[in-house]
């Protein structure tokens, strides 16, 4: 009898063979068919998995957020309970920087999406449906900690909010070197003190 | 007697072409065969003037880099005399935003160049010395307003530096519409004015 093919494994592998024919190529390269073959996959297999570019490159997205919010677990998992909102936000913005291998082929990925969503309508949709959820999560946080008078009542939740997510800023620097990991966690952790020093 | 051919401008229209098919197809479609279709020039002919893509991606990038420095031109010009180093950092950000849509242009080209630079070392070199360039600019603007006490002397230069580099981070949550341009600006004008208004 013929072993039952896991699908979700399936496609997980492909999604790591996509994200190595990036990390390699580059993105222009990241063809169903350049894909398949990394994979070790005939086109058509493939094909059974994801009908287009377009639904491979969005699971391989959504793939790498699924395991960029696995890491957020585990470090708010580490911390205190209750956690400070300041180690949450640290937790959860260092792990969308690129700073080790893991998050480097995430943050690669998700730059790569935010391009294609550009002229991509349905794309487009989704990775701004992303981000949006990021960005209501951060929100939630700051409002929270102004409630609790962690932060100054007089900081505008959503001003502080998207300078929060400006921080991602950090990672075209990163990834070509021009600032180095300790010195853009070391701003990074300047913004959230100045922050939560309002209060 | 034929017409002489000058160089730069058919350098720069093919930059254009280039910025066409990488808008309405995106990155990847962006070959020498599609931008010569975009340009109306043969294969050969586009060739002669760009040897490889990379050389054509690294001259449409420097020409998206000095339009933007003339736009910050333009607006330095604009300002008082001599101007408040808030009002010329402003101006830089603002520059470096996806506002409007010159800048839009430079700014996607911009990304997609960094994306094809982390597997291109010639390219990654280019990228890098243009993004230290620009910190360099920064991290003067910032230093001078210290010296001059109109950051407060206790504020780390470099810190202070890469936060406002940082501020770039905007370009994909305005790219995809989930921060509004109004909310970016309010956001980079509240950074700046609590630089300013530590001293």
């Amino acid at each position: 009898m013929p072993k039952l093919v896991d699908h979700q494994e399936r496609r997980e592998a492909i999604a790591h063979a996509l994200w190595r024919v990036v990390d390699q190529h580059g993105w222009s390269r990241a063809t169903l068919r350049e894909v398949a073959r990394e994979a070790g996959v005939s086109l058509g297999q493939l094909q059974h998995y994801f009908a287009s570019r377009s639904a491979m490159l969005t699971f391989a997205m959504e793939f790498a957020a699924d395991r960029t919010a696995d890491r957020v677990e585990r470090g708010l998992a580490a911390l205190e309970d209750p956690p400070h909102p300041r180690d949450v936000l640290r937790v959860v913005l260092g792990e969308m920087l690129p700073l080790h291998p893991d998050a480097r082929a995430s943050s690669r990925m998700s730059a790569a999406y935010v391009l294609e969503a550009l002229h991509d309508p349905a794309l487009r949709e989704r990775a701004g449906l992303g981000l949006r959820d990021g960005r209501a999560t951060v929100e939630r946080l700051v409002r929270e900690a102004i409630a609790r008078g962690q932060i100054a009542p007089d900081r505008d939740p959503d001003v502080e909010t998207d300078l929060l997510l400006a921080l991602t800023g950090f990672t075209p620097l990163l990834a070509l070197g021009v600032v180095e990991p300790d010195a853009a966690l070391a701003a990074v952790d300047q913004h959230l003190y100045r922050l939560f020093a309002s209060a």
